[in-house]
């Protein structure tokens, strides 16, 4: 099994241990778990770059089957870890074993499909436009382009998913397939788990012969070391997962830099779902039961978590007493750190003192600073229309109902939202379509549309998309979930008059990679 | 003929004439040009703003065919301008007629590329993820997503280019064909140009029977009506070209919004030429009179005028020679407007006091504070390398030879430079081949490669790249020439578990549209 050292992973070397020094806890006991870790330095950090930036001439260049070897091998090293990982992630984040193991396996099927990508290749968006020597006034020149990476980037590891959403997850394997080199900043919630996952990554990225800058795993709890990272003049663009205060704070860092670069934070979101009549009628029962499993699942710390519930108050009752029960027959949660259920705490303890609001059912904590019940709350739609912090996210095993009287409440209060991830509307096919403003309002507020399901579970594909209008993203424009991920770590490049030798594989007159390609505005795979 | 009154237009009504006024000038002869240009009030800016969000609710919606509409019947009314157009567009901007017919031929013809780029669909990126009901743990969901457009869009016109890169430019019809409705805030420069192209694209809109709010054009000479624009909560994005203290500016406004939005700016580019060797000592006349005509073009007013050329110390005389005579032989030019005139003295005559740098050649201004003489300058590489000063764009005809000693100084130097949209080089396809280090570094450096050619010139079509790293532009992820220039002003939506009746078009299972789509991984018009 792999030595836990508690330094940071520094190309193909290991940091010094003369930086701050922290622990892992576990959050159900509050227990620090050895070794401890110890934040990089400045230099380090400056090391890291400069590697990365070496790597990024060769591993930009590298062909799309060899980024895919790359993807493979990380997936195949993270198996390997076996129950070690298991182990170490229930630790450090409270979370079962059984999540542990599904989340592994869906950031491994993630890596083999951005593996995937990569070796296929058409993601490249390879466009020509043939020269035509004889036009008049001018010879029209021979243009081509694709995609091309933008250099090292910064990857922020979120609390909630210590897989996921963290070293080798999404932000990494979709900048990883694009080309770019990854500067990973560990999360201080899970140190041993990012650090058994980043030797994983390191040594997937030795054993396939590319340059030690393509990866590294850089430690420091405060904002200090994530500060340097994203201002760094080498770094060209960010990865986070996390919150509104975080988020916002590093997306400032990053657009006051001298050379701004893109910085995609996925911030905070509270999943609005719409129950409509007709359906709430015919389907209260798995519409409690989806809901509750929805609002509870790894104890409410989703981002996608449905955290406002508006409901028809005529004909309600049955849903709110269905609700309540389930809500109350649920037992308490340990959730991720103690600031995560200190502010679980706050955020439902400022609903249930609001005078708009009503608790209908709200768990008892268990001892342990971590803990956190389950509430189930109650609002009217003229409470939420004039009080935005009914809107606020409480991350956490909770939700607000809303009764609305009529269709015109409802589309006011859809007008009113925020930017969000997802946004759910329980309705029957024939309301839906009598309700035809709804769709177009939570188009311009989600980046998910679900229908008569529940937005946690967010598949991993070509279609996903995992993203939202601010404040739910930094940049709305963009999905840190799915294939699409990857186009936002890349650039357009063209090639104007190059000669056949000079040009990118995927731009050469032959085809040689028999990727789909625009020629003269016709997809072609000629 | 259409009548100039001086007003905004605000839809489909017209501004009032109780703002600060100004004229459109005379660059030759320094003459107010009739009528006096009436600045928005900040009533109106909000009013624009309003039925572009009003608009938004359908135009978004609306089919790519009636988009393509809209766009070939503001094609069709911008030809019916004929003379009118070329007369006015000549007397503000001092540029000949036939580069006013070349340039609104050009601005129509992009503007039917975008055309049919809304009405063959494809663009939308539409992907289907077939829904599995069988997986365990979880059944996989149907997912289907597509680009959708962000809203009202602002666009700034820009000085040099009255119609292509103006009211009805790149930036226009890309945000039109994506569904945006557009705000144009006119150039000053050309205020009466401005109102000729607003009213064809107003009555296009009007004829199309689309709602006023798709368009508006708004006045105001200072920076104030422009920043109160980018201000706006019900603009969601910006494109801009024009000065790097401009485009700055807005940007920085754009990112402090209390809802951030996308700014695209194109700002500044010095376009460094590379001639390798043996492509100096075959090609001699050819290179000399190709760079003299692409830096005197247009008196050098474009983004892509060539502002630095690195030429071999060794057998260089001939090329230099070559050019000096035919600047020396170039007459002087009217520039824009008498701030670009003294901004091009100041930066020609910093260099010529730079002691880094020698005059070659430089012609004598005429009278009328417009005037400009082409100027040749020549500096080393090793001064080059020691002064950013000799980097700097300098707007207008003339360019700065580098002289380099070996292939080390020209890598060190191309390592050197800041972000740009064009990197020219010149070299046998063996030489290119043997310096395999400078494409990759210039593919970092610039959105556009020019192999043996010139870099002003900038083809409208499905492969070209007008963009490139900061400074260059605010985004290098992104261009504001060809049809890939949509991309900036969409964002990805997804349906998850839809009824068919209720999905777009793009995404229905029949594929009724018939487009390109991604199904299951695989493209496919099924």
């Amino acid at each position: 099994m792999l030595q836990l050292i508690g330094k940071s992973i520094i190309g193909f070397a290991r940091g010094a241990s003369n930086g701050g020094a922290f622990h892992g806890v576990e959050p159900s006991t509050g227990a620090e778990l050895e070794p401890a870790y110890f934040s990089a330095t400045a230099e380090e950090v400056d090391a890291a770059a400069q590697l990365a930036k070496n790597a990024f001439a060769s591993y930009s260049r590298v062909p799309g089957k060899d980024k895919a070897a790359l993807l493979r091998k990380i997936a195949e090293n993270i198996e390997q870890l076996g129950d070690a990982l298991v182990t170490r992630a229930t630790q450090e984040t409270g979370l079962p074993a059984m999540r542990i193991k599904t989340e592994s396996a869906r950031t491994c099927y993630q890596l083999r499909l951005f593996a995937a990508l990569a070796e296929e290749g058409s993601w490249i968006d390879a466009r020509i436009d043939r020269a035509d020597p004889n036009r008049t006034p001018l010879r029209k020149p021979d243009v081509r382009s694709i995609w091309r990476p933008l250099g090292p980037v910064v990857v922020f590891c979120a609390s909630n998913f210590p897989l996921a959403f963290s070293v080798a997850g999404g932000d990494t394997a979709s900048a990883l397939a694009a080309g770019n080199p990854v500067i990973v900043k560990a999360h201080h919630a899970h140190p041993g788990t990012a650090e058994l996952v980043g030797m994983a990554v390191s040594d997937a990225v030795r054993s396939c012969d590319l340059p030690a800058g393509v990866f590294s795993l850089i430690y420091g709890p405060g904002s200090e070391v994530g500060v340097q990272l994203v201002k760094h003049p080498l770094i060209k663009a960010g990865g986070f997962t996390g919150s509104r205060a975080g988020g916002q704070a590093l997306m400032k860092v990053a657009a006051a830099r001298p050379e701004p670069i893109p910085f995609y934070a996925e911030m905070s979101s509270v999943n609005p779902v719409f129950i409509l009549p007709s359906a709430l009628h015919a389907r209260t029962e798995e519409i409690a039961r989806g809901l509750h499993g929805s609002v509870t699942l790894g104890a409410g710390q989703f981002c996608t978590n449905p955290g406002m519930v508006f409901i028809p108050d005529a004909g309600s009752e049955e849903l709110i007493e269905r609700l309540r029960e389930l809500m109350a027959a649920t037992s308490s949660f340990t959730m991720l750190t103690p600031a995560i259920s200190s502010a679980y705490r706050r955020g439902t303890g400022a609903l249930q003192q609001n005078s708009g609001v009503e608790t209908i059912a709200h768990v008892k904590s268990e001892a342990g600073n971590c803990s956190a019940g389950a509430a189930l709350l109650v609002s009217d739609a003229e409470s939420f229309l004039k009080d935005a912090t009914l809107s606020a996210e409480v991350f956490g095993p909770s939700t607000l109902l809303i009764k609305y009287s009529n269709r015109d409440d409802l589309l006011k209060i859809a007008r009113s939202l925020e930017g969000q991830l997802t946004a759910t509307i329980h309705a029957s096919e024939e309301e839906l379509m009598s309700c035809d403003e709804l769709i177009p309002i939570l188009e311009t507020k989600a980046g998910r549309l679900v229908f008569n399901g529940f937005p946690t579970g967010v598949e991993v594909g070509h279609a996903m998309v995992h993203g939202g209008p601010f404040p739910a993203t930094s940049d709305g424009r963009s999905t840190s979930v799915g294939t699409r991920a990857a186009l936002r770590f890349v650039r357009p490049v063209c090639y104007q008059d190059f000669a056949d030798s000079a040009l990118p594989e995927e731009l050469k007159e032959g085809n040689p990679l028999g990727i789909w390609r625009m020629v003269d505005g016709e997809m072609t795979k000629e």
